[in-house]
């Protein structure tokens, strides 16, 4: 899946405090869609000045995530989505009692144009100069004001986030913040319900390691960062903790909670109709208590241990202030843990690639058959196509939203589909293709750019360039301890050489029957301090996009694996996991080096060989033919 | 020269406090050597002892730095390698009334053996598994001691340390800390004194930018930082800014002093006997006044406007205490402008590079034909070939002390041959070469790895590796804020395949008539935030090393300069600067790509054409041949 975000090196922060993009790489998400707006936008301005005039606020910041600070929310959460009518994943509404501004970064400044529009909303352009951030802006706009006071929802921001947002309005002319007041519970009528979906068991068969283990080496970890206990918030990282998945997030398998660990139990704060009689008990036997989600905050303050570690990029603020016992301010021991996959997991992955594998091969066989019978196929069609992962075993759902993009839309890197800009598809021209499916025993995420019929050159000559970074990335082996940050100019050399560049990440984590995003170590511009390790999963996606024309992006998810050890210390290098052609007809060979084609005709073989007992006969000659060397 | 140094993932502070290697590289030095040593390190502990217990001190740390936070001291501030007669560049000493250790790193862990011998000192190996930090011990060690405080001299450890020191004894057993001592004033008898030679100023011809235009830049820099002054403590960055040099420390052309600027005037505090009337009169027209070097803290204390920027990495602990306005901690704004060349400065450099690659090139030629011949030379007697460096014009000195290593000394990467290791050279295997020198209009760094004879075919195939990633690096094209942390793997990948690495940096900055290592900038493993600009000089030096046999390094200057801008941005290349064959015996030509043979061949010819016209004819001969497509 994309990741996408501003790769450059102005400070992230410009808005005064940060948005909640994907941690992973700041990032294209899908939009988990809200049911139509219950009133305009002016209408619910009016009631939120109202409320805001009643509590003497003069402002209120919606940031865009909710009390786990995850990337994909459920709706009950996406309260500046309602509020603005701007429902990109990236954006932070401000309201005064005369002003209203979005701020919002590249990726959105189109889509919140539009969606903007004939709103009092003023759309703020992250990182173009001259956007005052909203520091700066509030700084401006309160200037008169009364009640020199800003609100913001301290459930949904993080400690982080508000601790630098109230030192930055101190500066500016003493502003100050109100973090227990949320306007939204009392003006949004319509306002959807926390998830209330079922909690299901993920076979130990499939997580590899039992929540007992899980919990001893959490508490281990814990130990050593001089903590009795943590709060854990991150919903992912819950699911993994307690092997238990749910559905409440579109596309991402988790449940809405907080788990409280201590030294000898844990408390998992959850609606309990979640729960079946199984849970429970299953949950019993690890010393796990089971309250009721609101409780958390008492919780908190009835925690008896001496002290208790909160990450406070991941813990709200208003839960923070709740705590009464010492806090260790530290980072979560649970990603860096959750990241390795175990022996089971890795088994889990290969037979999800597999599976994923097999349906991508029909679509693509199925693709290329209509566009050559001259099939009406559009960018939507095609997507629903996807439909043949649903035949696969163990599948249990869409891991994002699928991307398919039609020559210029396929430059739009967050581009999704809707019945507004849908197109059909010809017989030329590339489509970009960026899809993967929550399977049982492992999540995938795969991008194929592929030739629907006659190219140009240029698009032939980027399509290599993209594809050399590519399998460069793939080729590399490298010492332990290297972290992202240091291989992700590898993919892009070759581009650089001719001009070109994307401003996204190179890679991420990925899940195991988790979100498809997943830290804590990633392939990046930016700085990221966690080394690759032997188990984690990492995707391998460059692309170049050319923007009103064209896009490509190639991606491939891999494992890191043990590689030879010498006088140097440990090597590591990269298994590729996903089992997809990669289209041969845009290449220019002469543009390979030999190293190069040996690793495509290898990796092609391999999919061939691995793919093909379970093709029919139609397929496997689709596949023979897509796979031959080149 | 080598930036060598751990470059592993282990966190840097494992002593409590951090050593002060260089900056730039974490690095090998040249020792400043000092004279012998006026009596046996048992009676200085016992002085020193002595000393502690009228104080009521438990035990005394002595760090490896001045003042100035310098990478290379004079000898007045070489106390820790007074008191214990350890004399490489990175080790920190400790000592208590009943036991005594130093603290240093691998690279010295064999020469702080020999040299600790027969001392009470024990070494205490950093990153080894099972060595405690400096805080750890003391902890151990003063657990019973009546007088829990422990000193370091506050005028040679920076605020960043001493803060870190404080917090971490606190801890242990509330340990506290004082600063405003410095025992070796009363038991070092024959200390050094502080060097007295004189300054000179830098023609504004050679400098490129008057100290006028510089002031004014630093200031419209501290405004934006919010500040009115700063404290500039970095002797090179006094000396870039005042365009002046000094001879105070052995290869770096600075002189000792504080320069402190205000809104509208600065004070150069300097022992005044080292100006002469000219120079006095140049510091006059910029509003720079004069006053001594120990009035330092006065001048801190009288100190008038509102703030003042202080670098807590710079300024040293006690003259941070004398500061009465508000401090604004921040980063020092000079070496992110020093570090850019001006067009005066390159074109320095390149008259520089001429004049050393004329003289490099003599060298190599009359090595070979000493060789050839038979002629008995030494690892010492070819460095001191290198006066050929002496007869060019501008010449001024060794730009660090010569490194020449050959076969398994090759292999040491911070060896500097001494008449105890010196050994003959015969007409086989490698020599190591790396050496460079200070000329007034540029600052030189080159090492060759030179076949003397026959190698074998693991020398061959180290060196084409070395080789390779040495071009690999320059011959890239990237995008403006690209940072070296992410250039770095460029030069190892095609060593890590086959399991080499080299834990040193790949590349630092160079002064211009300054020190060889200069900041902000540097190609390494570790994060760097400082991105590559156009305008810095930067070397690009990797190598393999197998210890006991042999070392390669390859290394030349750099010069980063703009190439193409496209949609995607401007991008940045490098230009060589060095001018001086590469050998090409050792290299398996089969082992370079087509694109690795033409930068190599391309190079020699710029090599030939430009050194050429300076060269009798039997040099020209050689260096004909030697620069001859592969």
């Amino acid at each position: 899946m994309t990741p996408i975000g501003d790769l450059t090196q102005i400070p992230r922060e410009i808005s005064g405090i940060s948005e909640k993009k994907c941690y992973i790489c700041r990032q294209k998400p899908m939009t988990n869609k809200m049911s139509g707006y219950d009133s305009p936008i002016g209408k619910r301005l009016e009631l939120l000045r109202e409320e805001l005039r009643r509590e003497h606020l003069s402002a209120f910041i919606f940031p865009s995530t909710d009390p786990h600070q995850s990337e994909y929310t459920a709706g009950h959460w996406k309260g500046r989505e309602w509020i603005s009518g701007f429902d990109g994943s990236a954006g932070i509404a401000v309201v005064t009692q005369t002003s209203a501004a979005l701020w919002t970064d590249s990726r959105y400044f189109i889509q919140a144009e539009e969606q903007l529009k004939g709103t009092e909303f003023r759309l703020m352009k992250e990182r173009v100069a001259g956007t005052p951030s909203i520091v700066e802006w509030l700084g401006r706009e309160l200037v008169d004001a009364d009640d020199k006071e800003v609100g913001i929802d301290g459930m949904v921001a993080s400690v982080a986030e508000v601790e630098v947002l109230k030192e930055d309005l101190k500066r500016r002319g003493g502003i100050t913040v109100r973090t227990n007041f949320d306007p939204l519970q009392r003006i949004w009528k319509e306002r959807p319900s926390i998830p209330q979906n079922p909690v299901v068991i993920q076979p130990v068969e499939l997580a590899g390691e039992d929540t007992q283990s899980k919990l001893a080496r959490i508490r281990q970890a814990l130990r050593k960062q001089h903590a009795d206990g943590m709060l854990v918030a991150a919903l992912d990282d819950i699911a993994w903790t307690l092997n238990l998945r749910g559905s409440d997030v579109h596309c991402n398998p988790v449940f809405v909670s907080y788990l409280l660990i201590a030294s000898d139990k844990a408390t998992l704060f959850i609606n309990k109709q979640k729960l079946t009689d199984e849970v429970r008990a299953y949950l019993k036997q690890y010393a796990v208590d089971i309250a009721d989600y609101a409780e958390v905050g008492k919780g908190l303050r009835d925690y008896f241990e001496y002290n208790i570690l909160l990450d406070p990029s991941e813990v709200s603020y208003t839960l923070y202030q709740q705590v009464t016992r010492n806090i260790v301010r530290g980072t979560s021991p649970i990603p860096a843990m959750k990241g390795i996959k175990n022996e089971r997991e890795q088994l889990g992955f290969r037979s999800a690639m597999l599976h994923d594998g097999i349906a991508m091969v029909r679509f693509l066989k199925w693709l290329d058959e209509q566009i050559k019978a001259g099939e009406p196929q559009t960018e939507i069609s095609v997507s629903e196509k996807e439909a043949l992962r649903a035949e696969q075993p163990l599948y249990k759902g869409l891991s994002f939203d699928t991307i398919a993009g039609y020559e210029a839309h396929g430059a739009i890197v967050h581009y999704e589909s809707t019945p507004e800009t849908d197109i059909p598809l010809q017989a030329k021209g590339l489509l970009l293709l960026d899809s993967g499916a929550q399977y049982q025993d492992g999540t995938t995420d795969i991008t194929r750019t592929i030739a629907l019929g006659p190219l140009t050159e240029e698009q032939k000559r980027v399509y290599t360039l993209v594809l050399k970074g590519h399998i460069q990335l793939q080729l590399l082996r490298f010492p332990e301890g290297t972290r992202g940050t240091q291989l992700d100019a590898i993919a892009r050399t070759d581009m650089w050489r001719e001009g070109y560049n994307y401003l996204h990440g190179t890679g991420h984590g990925v899940g195991s029957y988790l979100n498809v995003h997943e830290g804590p170590h990633q392939i990046r511009m930016d700085w990221n301090p966690a080394p690759l390790k032997a188990g984690m999963t990492v995707t391998d996606e460059p692309g170049i996009y050319l923007e009103g024309r064209f896009g490509v992006r190639i991606e491939n998810t891999l494992l890191v694996v043990p590689d030879q050890e010498t006088e140097y210390g440990k090597f590591l290098r990269f298994e590729t996991l996903t089992l997809c052609p990669i289209d041969k007809r845009p290449i220019l060979s002469e543009m390979l080096t030999a190293e190069e084609r040996r690793w495509l005709d290898e990796y092609h073989e391999m999919v061939f060989q691995q793919l093909s007992p379970y093709l029919d006969e139609a397929e496997k000659n689709w596949l023979r033919e897509a796979t031959l060397p080149l």
